[in-house]
């Protein structure tokens, strides 16, 4: 198909997204850095989460260097270029996403000298780099690959080697997500288990010797770990919608043209787009004065969305003059909406009530009220999400499907901003207990903190149902290239796909929470080893040892990674090559269902006891040092790994297995009968 | 088809084990009940026990008339019949080996008094009277009432009423799983978190009011409870092979003759005898004195499996002579067995001995790697109930996956003996700390007791296969009679049944949770209410009002039994008459997935926890009163409804639905396009 000129605009935007990234970044290094004592803590947090994400990206590399050669002896040379691309580019993202981050964290504490809206505003400001950057360098990485393969004519179908870009982000993801997920918990466990239970003292105190891995963990865990998350599942999702448009057909029967095939790129220009106007109204309104940062950023959301869902009404009604687009992406965008304020209720409304009441007889009730909220909480989701899939489906057949993921995660740009800005203005609220500030000064950072915790949650959610589409889109178009004449549930080989499938969340769960614990304890024994053996400590006369429970932290994750990462990349070579073809789709399908469920479950029964034990921290059922306290502390530690480790970690299985089954489907057709 | 005379054989062989069952329980009413205190405390829990199952099945009866009526309006009056039959023989089963059990118990206890062996003998004689019952009545009805269609001709084929049978036994099921469920462990955690936590007194110190509740609920609900749930699967998963049989070939492509479609009957002749000659075998070998009971069980089941596959096989071969039906029905029994032995490794092995050590950095970190533990376990189960599942259809295409299912459940009668002896002997204990009996007698209780727990952990595990098993005949059976001409992944309605289905175990386990909780504080403020106002309780001068915390206990769980109940029933209807027959064979699908995986999961965390407390309390990681000890003591609580309350609750869920929609299948294809 000859290229048209519209298709340039893709690489152009992209571009365009980059510089509003770097004006972004300069208006949050412009901010006063603070007096030295917060440059010094600031930076040692810059530092210690530099060195893991640097250590991390080399073990990476190595296994990304085994993988290129598989892809280069399996597939082609130019899957393999494209692997190569997706995954740097995800590096990319999340490190100047995490970059940023660190950076404004001290930025936010000196500025909340000036009150809570400059605070917010730098905060803000330093979250919405990572939103802006993942979605430009998504839009001019794709938009770029596609436009070069175009051109070269090298491979007859530029489509055919783009499933390498979604594998590389995959890849990178996975690593990423894991490795930050162990080091973040273990630190905040080890923190928490001995300096504020045993040692008694407060949250964030300078001397607890795991309070800087603490605050680093939150950088390279929810900033870099978190935008490699989604950055996959944005990639994904509009490359799966691109292969699955070169068979969808026109109202009139007829092959999609350019303007069709393309038109997910421009879906994701209409979020872009949205997600600005979304970042300068929260931006705008901040300075009025009359909302909470919590409503702020949910007001920016919506605002985002409605922006982005008009734009795809205009490109579907005047550009592609085919209103089913519209349809199927706005039934993925309102589902991705709703389901984050449905989030918003089960972490922040009247369950976390009942949590934090059921403390009053213990922490086991405590345990199992939120076992329960958490259950309950995934079934509307669910709900949502299978809902959407058949109007998507209705409106535009499997194409829908695919355009309905595209719809959903168009809005990652204000999403991912609200997500970053949590860890800042966390990290700021501990820079400010570190450096001794003012207590008003702590009371407006752990005010911007809590809106952090809801807006946390929130991106939480929307990172799973961005799994859910990017999954489905997937596994959509693995089922359509894989040639199988039938997907049926009566074949025994789909059925038991399913139930391995299914399965596979449970081990690679598992393996993370147990790499966590087991990190954890180093973490408390050393921590403990250092009140013990350092005189003066607990006086707050000598610093304890930062750097050396930092290296805990890294070790233990660094050293763990590797075999839940390769369990998930091998899963679906070990079930296509014994049980065929058929049953990797089933497998893919149980794999989305189980996923998606501990995925939601996980964060949400998490988000929901940490936001108990800060309601009983506020003074509720007999406020601190109360049975109800006590108890919610045993909660907060429980979903500490569950909603920052394992949950994560099944956004990222579910689609990396998905990604590696779509790209290798030549393979698998030349290998497998 | 003309009735051949072999068709007689199976009511007659149902009559047989009748007879087999009164033979057993005389033996052991034939025991001395023991002196006067050991008469009454045994009498109340006998009278609380029946006392409440009248009560729920006067519920369920009024729920079932309703149902009945939509049956006949819906369907005919036929299927209304035998679903009457399957509720009620299922009520009779569960009644019956509850009624033996709760007269074992005392007896189990003074026969102590002669020794392990005699003590073990009674209990175990006791239990195996539910067992044999079940499948007794399982045969005689499901066999007479084919018989019985088949003779009068008042419909075209007797197979298409039988549907109602399954439904009966499912709807029995649910009522009774639930209510025993809440019963139990309300019940439980209220004795234990105000007995032993709050006032330090031992378990079963009959100065608990609780104490007697308690006893009774380990009857409701693992004997009625378990006995209904099994049942069901029994039923179920025999008349789905006996409608898929009736699509089934030959090997020379002939439909199957009266001998090849009543060949389910015949498995399950094999596995009544293999059970027989277990009971026998560990009734003969327990006298030799040279295995422990946890060795003895083990082995009985083993041996039941082996006599069942030489059966299988012979028949097979001489009778049949057609081995495909030997391969599919070992490899269902076979996996069945496997995962049964997998699980005592994961409730009883090292993972045990993992939860209890990292009990000693606190409760948060116990509860962690408990939940670890669970989603490990859940791994292998599902990926052999995968292959079994490919290995049968590899044999006999979907006739195979129903047959597996008929060779995994045939052994009920050896596994069902083995799980009631678990309540019989933990109520003996209970009997003899509240009689006050010499040390020695509740060393050897404690002792029968532990076996217990691996038993149990071994009967749920197997309940969870056989609940997999029949849902998938169900299904398979469903999505044939359903006449869609497919149920492809790719369909959309599929999918978004699948996840949507996915979602409804969730749902019913949070209400479950949700209402054990409720009702164990309504519970825990009574027994709080009892020491405080009764003078002389707590030195054990007057006694408690027992018959309080029975009520409590019985008004909770009869009033909140009803709407998860409602919801189970009533899914399937929403589902197909808004997104159509497709969608609900996806729902089946999702539902079965997410349903045995939270299963397996909640039974084997909540089983590994309680071993654990029990390691700790034996000596281990500093023994009682120790950090871990108490760390244990809040894992032991938070596991306690999910393996007895949640997780049982699933099995009847995912098989209930299933039955519900095959049964109304002739109605969803009059009315859904």
């Amino acid at each position: 198909m000859p290229l048209s000129p519209t298709a340039y605009i893709f690489p152009i935007a992209g571009l365009l997204g980059i510089v509003a990234t770097i004006y972004l970044a300069r208006i949050t290094l412009r901010n006063d850095p603070g007096p030295p004592e917060i440059v010094e803590v600031s930076k040692f947090i810059q530092e210690g989460a530099a060195i893991f994400l640097r250590r991390e990206y080399r073990i990476m590399a190595v296994a990304a260097v085994f993988f290129a050669i598989v892809l280069l002896v399996a597939l082609n040379v130019y899957v393999m270029l494209t692997f190569i691309v997706g995954a740097v580019t995800s590096v990319l993202a999340g490190y100047t996403g995490m970059s940023i981050a660190t950076r404004a964290n001290g930025r936010t504490t000196f500025a909340a000298r000036h009150g809570p809206i400059r605070a917010f505003d730098v905060a803000f400001s330093g979250g919405s780099v990572l939103g802006m950057v993942a979605v430009s360098l998504g839009i001019l990485g794709v938009s770029s690959v596609y436009l070069l393969f175009s051109l070269l004519r090298v491979v007859p179908d530029p489509l055919s080697v783009m499933t390498g870009y979604s594998l590389g982000a995959s890849f990178a993801a996975i690593f990423a997500r894991i490795g930050g997920g162990i080091f973040t918990k273990a630190a905040d466990i080890g923190a928490d288990l001995v300096g504020k239970v045993e040692v008694g003292i407060p949250e964030d105190d300078p001397r607890n010797p795991a309070v800087i891995a603490d605050n680093v963990g939150d950088n390279v865990g929810d900033v870099a770990g978190m935008g490699a998350d989604t950055y996959q599942s944005y990639v994904d999702t509009t490359i799966a919608a691109l292969i699955l448009g070169a068979s969808a057909t026109t109202s009139h029967g007829a092959p999609l043209g350019e303007e069709g095939l393309l038109f997910p790129l421009w879906i994701l220009l209409a979020g872009m787009l949205g997600s600005v106007v979304g970042i300068a109204a929260v931006k705008v309104l901040a300075w009025r004065e009359k909302l909470g940062p919590e409503a702020l950023l949910r007001l920016g959301m919506v605002i985002s969305g409605a922006v982005t869902l008009l734009g795809i009404w205009g490109l579907s009604h005047f550009y592609l003059r085919d209103l089913r687009a519209f349809f199927a992406a706005a039934s993925g965008l309102i589902a991705g909406i709703v389901i984050g304020l449905i989030t918003d209720y089960f972490t922040s409304g009247h369950p976390v009530d009942r949590i934090a009441a059921s403390g009053e007889s213990g922490a086991a009730t405590l345990i199992i009220t939120g076992l329960s909220v958490g259950l309950q909480s995934a079934v509307l989701p669910m709900l949502l999400l299978g809902l959407s899939m058949i109007a998507a489906f209705n409106a535009w057949g499997i194409y829908g499907i695919s355009l309905s993921g595209v719809g959903l995660l168009s809005i990652l740009g204000i999403t991912l901003s609200m997500d970053a800005y949590g860890p800042i203005a966390d990290n700021a609220g501990g820079i400010a207990e570190m450096t001794h500030q003012h207590p008003r000064i702590r009371q407006i950072t752990d005010r911007l903190d809590a809106a952090g915790n809801t807006t946390a949650a929130i991106a939480k959610s929307f990172a799973v149902s961005a799994t859910a589409a990017a999954a489905l889109s997937l596994l959509t178009a693995y089922s359509e290239a894989t040639h199988v004449k039938s997907l049926d549930i009566r074949d025994a080989r789909v059925m038991a796909g399913l139930l391995i499938g299914g399965a596979l969340p449970a081990l690679v769960s598992s393996m993370t929470l147990t790499a966590v614990g087991r990190t954890a304890g180093v973490m408390v024994a050393e921590v403990r080893r250092q009140f013990r053996e350092i005189a003066g400590l607990r006086e707050g006369k000598v610093p304890p040892d930062y750097q050396r429970c930092i290296d805990i932290a890294t070790r233990g994750a660094l050293g763990q990674l590797l075999l839940p990462c390769l369990v998930a990349v091998l899963s679906p070579f070990a079930i296509v090559f014994t049980l065929g073809r058929e049953a990797l789709a089933g497998f893919l399908a149980g794999n989305l269902v189980t996923g998606v469920f501990l995925a939601i479950f996980m964060a949400n029964a998490g988000g929901a006891w940490d936001n108990a034990k800060k309601l009983i921290e506020a003074g509720a059922y007999g406020g601190k040092r109360s049975l109800a306290h006590m108890s919610s502390g045993v909660g907060d530690t429980v979903g500490d790994p569950l909603k920052d480790t394992a949950g994560p970690t099944l956004n990222i299985v579910v689609e990396l297995v998905a990604a590696v089954s779509l790209a290798f489907v030549p393979l698998f057709l030349r290998l497998v009968p």
